[in-house]
């Protein structure tokens, strides 16, 4: 059943904010037309029809980096750390990445879906319609498994699309300290093999830093994803610059997510592969960096920037991708258009999707409805409650 | 009619955080009766009951420091600037505080409730109660008292207890340029006067900076204020060290907000006169600010520290106080537990307010309920939903 919308702002997307004044949308899972309400096709009037009380629409949001599914709860770390603990009393009382791979390997497929929902519930309370969920916090094989499920199914439960990310190289969990190789060659490659199996991959991810994996690792595991016909992305250069984006272009990755590192060879690479630049604010401001990404220099070589939350318990708690916008703003100076194509446009193209992100004839119907009068706004409140409601696949569903 | 609550943990912010697990608590527009349901007396076990699910009762919060009612909208100057625009073209097109004077002017009292109320509304979602709202963009007797009565009104269409603020001496506009005496002799102390004799004057505030009103300015309003009864507050120590806390402080002021630059010596006047310490992260987070207010100097002296908004259109146009308090916690280092006193206990110290901001007999039946297990979470999070409901003299209100 096609509904007319109208009395409305549509920001399009398209070349920019693509502003439509006064607009009109017709839809059903898709977008069947929009343009200037005075345009409107004769044969549209007679809709079922909505006016929208002149506010902004804009596509829905699409968050493209979380690590949402997780079990524990890293709020008493938190706690912990202000009040003065050192990292060694924090790691002795089980804080740290491994407490959450601890109690993700405890969890049951049940209690992570369950302490999942009001994570997502919360990102789309905010404008979102397509979340991206890695896994990551397992480790094993089966753990590893075992979150992708928890992903898939939660995209069942909300109006909302979900797609998987197998981030099969996060961290090194204690069985295999200094055996970085083993791991890649006994739980990465297998997991991936085994989730593709199962229908549960939608792209390849790793952590490419001293930390945790080298870009030799990262490469064979994305060698392996290659030979699998899945797509690539990385977390890189967050830390330091360890070529991560180089090699991740190399791969013709979707995206390189962090990069407040990044050379201007890596800019070069992905300007050159089309990979798109995942920004992530929260946590640049959670763990206090000042080394801020190169977003002049990626405007300038026309790398397309996102913006995600970056949602996961140590380093970015965060569940509004709005504040992730200002943040990107107020933090690291991308402007507010900017960080609008970030969660939307660019969104979409650093997951692969091409049939949302823009409203335009033949999209899909994944709309947000603000109390706004211009885009601006959006990236200009901080912590506000400008949602007035999504329309997913044309349904109104908040 | 009583009620009672149970299968709740209670924060009561008593001596910190007061956690009561397993709590009950018997209301009517009051507090009758908190405790460990175990201890319930027996002559409440037939009230009206509703199970809480295990959830987090806190007081609700309290935002201490407003200017949530203005004209016009500032995201367009927050754009130009991101795009590059100098401080002189965003002059030349109508911005900075100027603009907001210039709208509200021109604002009618009912545009100027219209536009407030959803700044209101955001701040009550995120779990606040009491909303401290200041005057300050009028700066003409007239425009100021439509502040004010535009502050009264709002707090009779919601379930929110309103206090106002005359911030009689915030900015020095045109036709005052360079007669800042002038201005409190002709404006700041008969508009005082005129709103007091209104009854819209809670308490008297003012900007004490550089660019704003000296000491000695500040010290005759005062003295007014004073003459009329009225409690102080005062912008302070913000942008440098003018000693305005120890002026404050020698008024017996409620409250100095701000103090990134508070010196040793303001810090023993606050301690000796009782005021609280006002901390305003959304501005320092807007405007980039890199010097921190004292706080650990704070807490060793203990002058009890509050964190509101300071929602304005110019450097905070933030409604969320649990992300103030993330904020807070993340860029100045204070505890959760601190932070959520500064927006309970403490904010309500800050506002003279005595009968709430803690659970106890006898105190307001002002709470909120929120979707969390402990009380760190709430400043652990960064742009969550996690406000459940919210009751408001007794009453389920959202
Ligand atoms: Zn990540
Ligand atoms: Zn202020």
């Amino acid at each position: 059943m096609a509904i007319l919308l109208t009395d409305l702002t549509a920001a399009t997307m398209q070349g920019g904010y693509g502003l439509l004044p006064d607009a009109a949308i017709v839809m059903d899972g898709a977008i069947r037309w929009i343009g200037p309400r005075a345009d409107l096709p004769a044969e549209y009037g007679a809709l079922p029809h909505s006016a929208l009380g002149g506010r902004l629409v804009t596509p829905a949001l699409i968050d493209c980096h979380t690590h949402i599914v997780f079990g524990g709860n890293r709020a008493a770390e938190f706690e912990l750390r202000l009040q003065g603990a050192s990292y060694e009393e924090i790691a002795r009382k089980g804080g740290g990445i491994l407490s959450t791979v601890t109690a993700t390997r405890a969890a049951t497929p049940e209690a992570l879906v369950a302490a999942a929902l009001p994570r997502l519930d919360a990102i789309m309370a905010q404008g979102a319609g397509t979340v991206e969920i890695k896994s990551g916090y397992g480790l094993t094989v089966a753990d590893e498994l075992k979150l992708l499920r928890a992903a898939r199914h939660l995209g069942t439960l909300r109006p909302v699309t979900v797609t998987t990310t197998h981030l099969a190289a996060h961290a090194i969990p204690p069985e295999y300290a200094g055996r970085a190789d083993a791991y890649i060659d006994e739980v990465a490659i297998p997991s991936l093999a085994a989730a593709h199996a199962e229908g549960l991959v939608d792209a390849v991810d790793a952590f490419c830093e001293g930390i945790a994996f080298s870009p030799a690792q990262v490469e064979r595991l994305f060698a392996h994803a290659r030979s699998l016909g899945l797509p690539v992305k990385l977390h890189a250069e967050q830390l330091s610059d360890l070529g991560g984006a180089a090699l991740a272009a190399r791969f013709g990755a979707q995206s390189a997510d962090h990069l407040e590192y990044l050379s201007a060879t890596g800019i070069a690479a992905m300007a050159a592969s089309g990979s798109v630049a995942v920004i992530l604010p929260g946590a640049f401001y959670t763990l206090r960096e000042t080394q801020m990404p190169p977003v002049a220099a990626l405007r300038a070589a026309g790398v397309p920037m996102a913006v995600a939350t970056d949602c996961n318990p140590g380093s970015s708690p965060m569940t509004s991708l709005p504040l992730a916008m200002n943040m990107a703003c107020t933090l690291f100076r991308m402007t507010p258009e900017e960080a609008l194509l970030g969660t939307t446009a660019h969104a979409a193209r650093a997951l692969g999707l091409a049939d949302r992100g823009t409203l335009a004839a033949g999209q899909r119907a994944d709309l947000a409805v603000w109390s706004a009068d211009h885009p601006a706004e959006l990236s200009y409140r901080i912590g506000a409650e400008a949602l007035h409601a999504r329309y997913i696949g044309g349904r109104l569903v908040a």
